[in-house]
């Protein structure tokens, strides 16, 4: 269902021969048919951020947009002023099938970056795209597939809260590292709420979820994450209920994002306990998730905690109190770590599982942070040393 | 030649049983004979920092050191108080032998962490490197022999002085990021110069050699750079010819880790320049040297300058300044990126060469810094997948 579980909301997924691959799904309309038009987002800090990212940004700062036009099959990043008026173009073509005005209608990009779009088959893939429109399943589930690229399945998301629901896809494989690590990601609700509250809600969300994965250090040009209300349901949500919901989309949607990390074969879950604060800890937890080494031990299903802790080792002690003598690690339940010494043999770790618990204890308060990354694995470079070009 | 090429000192390289390969070599001594016995050293700023490491460091701030004894297969690294027990214990053997104090004996391990020594090996090793050492050829070859973990190669430097010799070996092929990137090297000198002079020669040139290096942006717990100084020429040296000397040593030494870098294809040499200061120029060459995907990249011989804008554009404007409507991008000598655009085509970028040179203008300045990083390759994930254990 994704975008089209919430009343409202109208979606659908062509294939506009954007994509090198023929036949693939790579154009995705999203419309919030209202009575609201809220929306809210969070973009890329990247200073390479794409055209699309400009001028979605800056479309949706007045809290108002009534649709998002998606492709994959090419980030429109670095493409210059042309590139700009691409975006431009593209939700100049929406609007008026819709309608609205230009500055209604956000577009976002993935692909290969430092090239033009086919400008002609995105027009054209937005007028497919709008015939197309539909609310059922089926439209939702198109748009989600739409947006994929290295993704080997699509990501969708759907929560019923009282009265009125919550709905979402993201695509993202790659590419993925904390602030923002989501690529392209639309959630949509029917609650009557206003931009603050979605601003609020989403901000707060995505600092706990997309903000805490990392695939593989390398932030996108590209990454937004929007939200649009249409009231649809009548129903105004209680506040902690609603964001509780939000967050729960973001969670669902970043870990599916992890489970479908290029070329994986484990998700890895690293919690740091015992710091003086959430931040140090999540400071400690990233440098952990940043490991190449660390991570392609766990490809060969090695418990290999010297490449944890010589990975904390490198956060500065200004910005993480810790003392190395006090630390345990502890892998799939075992301790392998006590007090920076060996504890339990490695060999007691069981590492078949796909998902992996990496827990570190600093022993120096009691605060906590968890991360979630993937293993480096031979595919992880097959996919990206052919990737295009 | 390598450490023995300077008069005055003596070597040996043995296998004693440490390596999990039967009959490789796994422990070298270097013994330093005088008439003077200057040292200096720069180690790792790791926080989980090795036993030898904190011996190693200790015993050479007074400035004096008889010999090192090095060994591979182990790097007594999180082995708490028993490992630095082994460490003095393995000095004080050698200094037995060698009529001197335990505390003029440096001592270095690399390996496998989070495992004590069979120290019984590393002792009847000190005993035997003793009795085989000589101050030849063969005997320095040997030495950087011993110290090779997943080198494929042994990395050796001899330079001449105007009447004073310089020799080194460094082994090193992962685990090399930035602060300090050496694994362990040991620099020999017979030029008449204090441990002060050693020690500010020794350090500006890590700075721009071994601290500007990049294998997989993992910092180990183990690295030394250790630099003795017999005095056996008799001749002080010209300061600048000497500092010169030094750094044309560790740049070498350097160089040749990022040419035998685990599993690597290519060897990347990253130049940013048009930048308002060095530093910030270095700050944007590492987060280029950083990214996994441009990596893959590379290994795919594909000129992917969006993955080096999007790693670049990762960098807070408050530690580097610049317009992304400025920056040029040239690879291989093609300037594939112009003013943050498209420029020539990637097509023209001949990738073949195993030397691969991206060189980032920002137009913001005009300082500039270079670092040295490989490719990522199936190679590399496949030695760290199965690294010990």
């Amino acid at each position: 269902m994704s975008v089209t579980y919430a009343q409202g909301f109208s979606a659908a997924g062509v294939a506009a021969g954007i994509s090198a691959v023929p036949g693939k799904k790579d154009l995705a309309l999203v419309v919030n048919n209202g009575p609201l038009d809220a929306v809210a987002g969070v973009f890329t800090t990247n200073r390479f951020c794409a055209a699309p990212v400009r001028w979605s940004s800056a479309i949706v700062a007045d809290g108002h947009a009534k649709a998002v036009v998606l492709n994959s099959g090419g980030a429109n990043a670095c493409t210059g002023q042309a590139g700009y008026e691409q975006s431009r173009a593209t939700a100049k073509a929406a609007a008026q099938l819709l309608g609205a005005e230009a500055d209604d209608i956000a577009v976002c990009s993935t692909g290969l970056i430092g090239e033009l779009l086919p400008l002609q088959h995105i027009l054209a893939g937005v007028q497919e795209a709008y015939g197309a429109l539909a609310a059922g399943e089926q439209a939702g589930s198109d748009a989600s597939v739409a947006i994929m690229t290295t993704d080997t399945t699509p990501k969708t998301f759907t929560v019923q809260g009282s009265g009125y629901r919550v709905g979402g896809m993201v695509k993202g494989s790659g590419m993925i590292a904390p602030q923002l690590a989501t690529m392209l990601c639309v959630i949509t609700t029917d609650a009557v709420v206003s931009s603050g509250q979605l601003q609020a809600a989403l901000g707060a969300a995505a600092d706990r979820t997309f903000n805490r994965i990392d695939v593989d250090g390398c932030m996108s040009t590209n990454d937004t994450l929007l939200i649009m209300a249409s009231g649809a349901s009548k129903v105004e949500p209680d506040p902690d209920e609603f964001n509780n919901l939000i967050a729960q989309a973001c969670a669902s949607l970043a870990r599916q994002i992890i489970g479908d990390a290029e070329g994986s074969s484990h998700d890895v879950r690293i919690t740091v306990s015992g710091a003086k604060s959430e931040d140090e800890a999540l400071v400690c937890a990233r440098a952990i998730a940043a490991s190449n080494l660390l991570k392609c031990a766990i490809y060969g299903n090695d418990p290999n905690w010297g490449r944890v802790v010589s990975s904390l080792g490198t956060v500065p002690l200004e910005r993480a109190a810790y003392d190395a003598d006090q630390v345990d690690v502890t892998i799939n339940a075992i301790k392998v770590c006590d007090g920076g010494k060996p504890g339990r043999d490695r060999s007691e770790v069981d590492m078949t599982p796909r998902e992996v618990h990496i827990d570190v204890d600093l022993h120096a308060g009691g605060e906590q942070a968890t991360v979630w990354t993937d293993d480096l694995t031979n595919e992880y470079v097959h996919i990206n040393a052919d990737y295009e070009s």
